[in-house]
């Protein structure tokens, strides 16, 4: 993507990317080498949340920055930073626009993280920026499940819905970087795929039928032990889910679509019935040919998709 | 695009390449210049329509390609050729898969074009083939209404509703060479954007309002004068093109999006609202951004974008 001038003058073997990953209710970071494989001791994580501030951020960037940094190794090369944060983001400013932290909007994180891990190193560190989307399907489609498709889609369905797009090997940004927000597409005229298919959402339909529990690991275990309406709440997600990528594949046209995110796990047969819906939905030969398949990355997606910024 | 090799043996100003159109109706052809300019009395056509079969359409090509071809000047450079069809297409085996053409379904487009271009050229003639969406915001992108967008979409609102994206200057085919049919995405759980806003759906839902017209040209007549049904189709079809749009921009992120099509001239103001109608529906700011612009291209946009895939 980017440091192609960098990377050639060392060995692959020692060249290490610092790696942040922002969200919603932590940010962390940790050094990953150029294999994908993160740096033994070198992931931390602070806490964000609807309450962080830009003095806030910055204080826990600086955190986790220093304690990455600290783990590199005398012949290990830094090729630079990549940093991913939750959207939307501005990706030609380097600032994050976060719904659900009104008081960080316009912090200028890749500008934060530069800073931070250049007044560690004593020298500037060049640092790339892009939504966690993003991240997430570099990652998934440098060592994950859509390797070696040409156009792919790879997506997380949890407290959220959100992916992005990876074609020719290359990370789609989009004019401001916001590409993959799958989510805020409309499901109907009324509400968004994220408002019907997350999981908080699914849980709050379930209950509007007369289930009583929780949270999504009720949803999971009830509908196994045969509860109608739990089983129902995830049918529901799934036939949503699946309709927003049959369309998004009529639009774009995608060879596969890799699934991830906690909700995606609320039961076995989770992506077999997105791939039905799909199926069911697509109005085009090409688009009913997409495959749906679960993700092939664990909980270190977002640092490795990160690292890829600069890595890859 | 391509053929950047060959482009380098000559003068940019004597390059020229073949350009062919297949849509549903007619075929045609004609020479296009490096600079985007038609070659006098080069261009010509011929009927395809539903009943076209595997020989219809070669006799077809052989007529127009010959027509074309016997337009070229003694000083003048053949860069290649470029076809541009109706979709759904096959771009990695240079087929057609129309829906409203059976019997041409399979049918070696790209193949066809190749062989009569060389046989009346006695050398191989390059051919490079693509869905005619990606001609057209290829064209719109060269020298229309989305020049200097890093990321666009154009599309027509017609008796069909389709397009194609630019990404970075370059076309974006997507896996089977598909990507930007807005039409067949959803607008309802059970209507597609083309089964509510082309122009023939939109007239036959004044009808249902009692409307007694038969043709688009009589909904812009009528609305003009006041007819409250033939206005209010017209916005329905604003109104469903642009929520369609917006979260095509959520999805991929747009910065802007030109509109063609005869059905996009039904009034003076169709654009101002479908953007009023995308800014109105987007989920987030950077998708509300997006600008919605009238074609900048003549009836001659299809084939120029054809020419673009060998001459950019």
């Amino acid at each position: 993507m980017t440091a192609a001038g960098t990377a050639a003058t060392g060995s692959a073997d020692r060249q290490v990317a610092l790696a942040v990953d922002v969200g919603g209710t932590k940010l962390e970071a940790a050094l990953v080498r150029a294999d994908g494989t993160v740096v033994d001791g070198t992931r931390s994580r602070r806490d964000t949340g609807p309450a962080a501030t830009f003095d806030s951020m910055r204080a826990a960037i600086d955190a986790v920055v220093a304690h990455a940094l600290a783990g590199l190794g005398a012949d290990d090369e830094l090729v630079g930073a990549g940093v991913g944060s939750a959207g939307p983001i501005d990706r030609e400013h380097g600032t994050i626009v976060p719904v659900n932290m009104p008081e960080a909007r316009g912090f200028d994180l890749r500008g934060a993280v530069r800073e931070s891990a250049s007044a560690v190193r004593g020298a500037e560190v060049e640092t790339v920026f892009a939504h966690d989307g993003g991240c997430l399907a570099l990652a998934e489609s440098w060592l994950g499940a859509t390797q070696g498709a040409e156009t792919s889609l790879s997506i997380v369905v949890s407290t959220g819905v959100g992916g992005g797009f990876v074609i020719g090997g290359r990370y789609m940004p989009g004019a401001s970087g916001n590409a993959g927000h799958l989510g805020q597409v409309h499901a109907t005229p009324d509400l968004t795929v994220e408002q019907v298919a997350s999981g908080p959402a699914s849980v709050a339909w379930a209950r509007t039928q007369g289930w009583t529990g929780e949270r999504g690991e009720d949803l999971a275990r009830d509908a196994q032990a045969g509860d109608r309406i739990a089983r129902a709440a995830i049918e529901r997600s799934a036939q949503t889910v699946g309709a927003a990528l049959a369309d998004a594949s009529t639009l774009v046209d995608l060879e596969v679509v890799a699934i991830g995110g906690g909700f995606s796990r609320v039961s076995d047969d989770y992506i077999d019935l997105v791939q039905a819906a799909l199926t069911a939905t697509a109005q085009h030969d090409y688009s009913r040919r997409t495959r749906v398949v679960r993700s092939g990355l664990g909980d270190e997606g977002p640092l490795i998709g990160a690292a890829a910024l600069v890595l890859r």
